[in-house]
């Protein structure tokens, strides 16, 4: 029901998806008219009354609307009825919604959203929190980085892939305690075998593929994410602007369409559209708001790759074989005190 | 003496500055034998026997290199030889030299690196900090935007620029207890005439230009900044890359060769460079590292404008304006332990 376009853009993405995928199911949670013409021997509506708005509080989200598809959805995974599920709606309800019904895995504290950023490598970088956290301890960031390694083992189907801490410049004053901590933390876990840590890496990075997977707090991750949208928005319009002002401008971009093509294919967020929220006791996808049935699609995909190849099973496996190195106490976490 | 290139950029640069400067006179603070080659009427040498290295530790820096090119050239500013100071070199070192041997402001407990960031508006979006404060409390953000504003005012020739707060989307959880404080310390600000605050803004503000000067901590900015250079970078190869793959992308390219040129220019980070460290009591600018001559005249540029400005006055200015909030006692500092 959620994102900006609603059943207008999911219901197409779902016959997309059952034609690709001859063993999946689907269940449809939402208000039952908005859905009931969606006709599959592979697709069932799970009716809920209610819908959580875009601008909704966590608070309403969670104890006004009890009949919402955002908490209906999720309770099917929770009773087994779903292996995962996949919203376009409410990132904070979302959350909120699923940590309270599925809880966090065991030596979790916190969720972390992982999301994929297109490379100068032709592969993706990814990165977490890109939210969920507004600020997090050094325990948090290894939690993300041991979650994050078991996302990339099955996204990548590579068992070691490589973890960067985002920090600073080291000509500039580098992070703080928590940063610098977290740092000495990844450098355990790596030597225990836990983890193929890198080292620090830079907002640059993200972009050049240094590392399969970056890990920072959500406030930061977001910040970073965000203002490469709307650098790439910009790249965008200007070229869009230029190629249209005059007939050798457009002469030229008809010559340079291939290429053109290509760039938008490569900064193209649909691809990699769908998020995981990771640490809890269930999968749970986020697709962009604004995504189109192809995007929708590429969500649902992520998340039927997820649940056949048991990425639950392997962060617990990964967050269990770290057990020794997580359960540590944080000797001063750095968290609000509200 | 400092940045990638030394001399051999940052000569050519002063020699064309204070051609198109008539009433300029520049001191050249560095080894001797590396600047005696530079004769002009309105330039004169003063000698400094050590230079700080790029990788050079602020306590190396600020105890070990007293008579280092950067050490003397802010005690230029410092005894009034000069009016202003510009470096290309190690910008943590800059930075602790600086605030050293100049000191802050009354008011202002943490200097801030603030730079401009070409906006979708065709102008440019001042950002601070930009590393010198990894955690900054609700007051440094107000200090930042107060400092920032008095910058604004004197580039763009506006008396009342704009102020964005960067947090986190609205849909997920919004930020942490410091930026909410600092969201009202702002909007208090506002009532009392010391700035034009707009609210909260997001990552991609930055490039929409949604306002003038965006304030956040020195680690959200630093990533911030090296994240869509990175970004930019991998659309400049990829476009090279793209462009040169056969004779009709190089046609295409050939024809294209306008827009190209725009599209760089546009991304062109030197027309903007000569980051101001505000909140001393002297005028300090830092050029990028890599700067070629033409950046690095920028910077000089910058720092001869903020001079010629009064761009210290007008700091002092607004400070004093906004002195009752400012001496607000901050009720929990989030400073970090060490």
């Amino acid at each position: 029901m959620g994102g900006d376009h609603g059943p207008a853009v999911t219901l197409p993405a779902c016959r997309q998806f059952l034609d690709s995928h001859p063993d999946a199911q689907l269940l449809l949670v939402g208000r039952a008219e908005a859905l009931q013409g969606f006709d599959h021997p592979r697709a069932r509506v799970v009716p809920a009354t209610e819908v959580v708005g875009m601008d909704d509080s966590v608070e309403v989200a969670l104890r006004k609307k009890r009949d919402s598809s955002t908490r209906v959805a999720i309770q099917q995974v929770k009773e087994g009825a779903a292996q995962a599920a996949v919203s376009a709606g409410n990132t904070g309800a979302l959350m909120a919604i699923a940590r309270y019904l599925l809880k966090t895995l065991e030596r979790i504290e916190r969720p972390a959203i992982a999301t994929q950023i297109p490379n100068a490598r032709g592969g993706a970088t990814t990165v977490l929190d890109l939210g969920a956290n507004v600020d997090c301890t050094a325990e948090h960031l290894l939690q993300f980085a041991v979650m994050g390694s078991a996302l990339v083992s099955v996204l990548n189907n590579d068992d070691r892939p490589t973890v960067g801490l985002l920090n600073i410049g080291e000509e500039a004053i580098k992070g703080g305690d928590e940063i610098k901590r977290a740092g000495e933390l990844l450098r355990a876990a790596a030597a225990a075998g836990d983890l193929n840590f890198v080292g620090n890496v830079e907002g640059n990075d993200i972009f050049k593929g240094t590392a399969d997977i970056v890990v920072c707090d959500g406030f930061v991750g977001n910040v970073a994410l965000k203002t490469t949208e709307g650098l790439a928005t910009m790249i965008m319009q200007f070229l869009r602007e230029e190629f249209t002002r005059n007939p050798l401008t457009r002469l030229a971009a008809a010559l340079s369409y291939p290429v053109l093509k290509a760039l938008k294919k490569r900064l193209d967020h649909r691809r990699y559209n769908g998020a995981a929220l990771l640490g809890l006791r269930g999968l749970v996808f986020k697709s962009h708001g604004s995504a189109d049935a192809l995007a929708f699609e590429q969500a649902l995909c992520r998340a039927y790759d997820a649940a056949s190849n048991q990425l639950l099973d392997r962060v617990r496996a990964r967050i269990a074989h770290a057990a020794p190195l997580l359960a540590q106490p944080a000797p001063a976490p750095a968290q609000p005190a509200a």
